[in-house]
């Protein structure tokens, strides 16, 4: 009451953030205010042309302004192999760290039945036309390690496995630099059946 | 590279919030355009408004879309004493916990000369002829307990004391709920000193 509707309405809707809570939404709403209203004006027109002008590259299905996203039009990578991810940002990651230059299809969610995400909203159809037209040799299934992850994971291996195709997964095991001790016991096991000879 | 350059725009004007860093930043983005942009639009809006509509009352300087604030213009607010704070948010939160009914005046930051914040840019010309004008009967000193918080205290304290009005400060001591070995040593010392009969 004390405070101007604009403000409350301003730190209502810095809570759709993730990780936003009530406090912090107050202390982003204020410092805009206070202190920073070219960055919120910024802030404000690049929320605004993202929504209007992102949507999916119609090969891959990432986000992007372009009708082909800027890795599948790309020449200079290996259409030989597609590494399949959940989102984006997974890309972004993949891409940043590895050497990969292949190219990717993204499925924006996991199979999950019960919520009626089923191989049509991911987009395997799509998928298993660019595998029928024959130039793709590996999939790389970068799913997440998650149930769902492993089941859609396990049901685009059969799809590969029926064309002839080789799938990969991601290697599981003990991540660097972390101690034995703070590993959940699931991946430990995994990582000593898996153990490579030196 | 391999991501949109709108993306990467939204990514860096969302580092403009306080807290935010490179990974929040990066998540935010994927989740406003992957699973909200309904709440992605009205943030902008949000943000765009505020930035717009939102200036300083014209009496006690607080944030407000309104010429004079609906603290300061309440009739039923008691105009004899005045809460001195130094930023919005502490107006929002004296107003929230305490019974205070009386009126605010936010100064915007505290007296800090090597930044060139003096008297003026904290409006305390405006404050001494609102002391002026003479139904101010106590000023509640809420400046933040910091080395700048108090020489700001010191200074409307003189101002006070050269009307003839009452001047006082928050108590410092012990937080509530605290344990007596976490309280850092100056806040302890102050609080023995202070001790008061049971």
């Amino acid at each position: 009451m004390s405070v101007s509707p604009l403000i409350e309405r301003l730190i209502d809707a810095l809570r759709v953030l993730p990780g936003v809570g009530p406090k912090s939404a107050q202390r982003m709403a204020y410092y805009l205010l206070e202190r920073n209203r070219d960055g919120a004006s910024t802030l404000s027109a690049a929320i605004a042309e993202a929504v209007e002008k992102i949507g999916h590259c119609r090969q891959c299905r990432t986000l992007t302004e372009d009708d082909i996203c800027s890795v599948c039009s790309n020449p200079s990578r290996d259409e030989s192999k597609i590494c399949i991810v959940e989102t984006p940002s997974d890309v972004m990651m993949i891409d940043k760290v590895t050497g990969f230059r292949g190219l990717y299809f993204v499925l924006m969610g996991h199979l999950s039945p019960l919520d009626g995400i089923g191989p049509e909203e991911l987009g395997l159809e799509q998928l298993a036309q660019q595998l029928d037209a024959g130039h793709v040799k590996e999939l790389i299934i970068a799913t997440n390690p998650t149930v769902e992850g492993e089941a859609t994971a396990h049901y685009i291996s059969e799809m590969a496995r029926k064309r002839q195709i080789r799938a990969t997964r991601l290697a599981h095991g003990v991540p660097l630099g972390g101690e034995l001790e703070f590993v959940d016991g699931s991946t430990l096991s995994h990582a000593f059946n898996d153990r490579r000879d030196l």
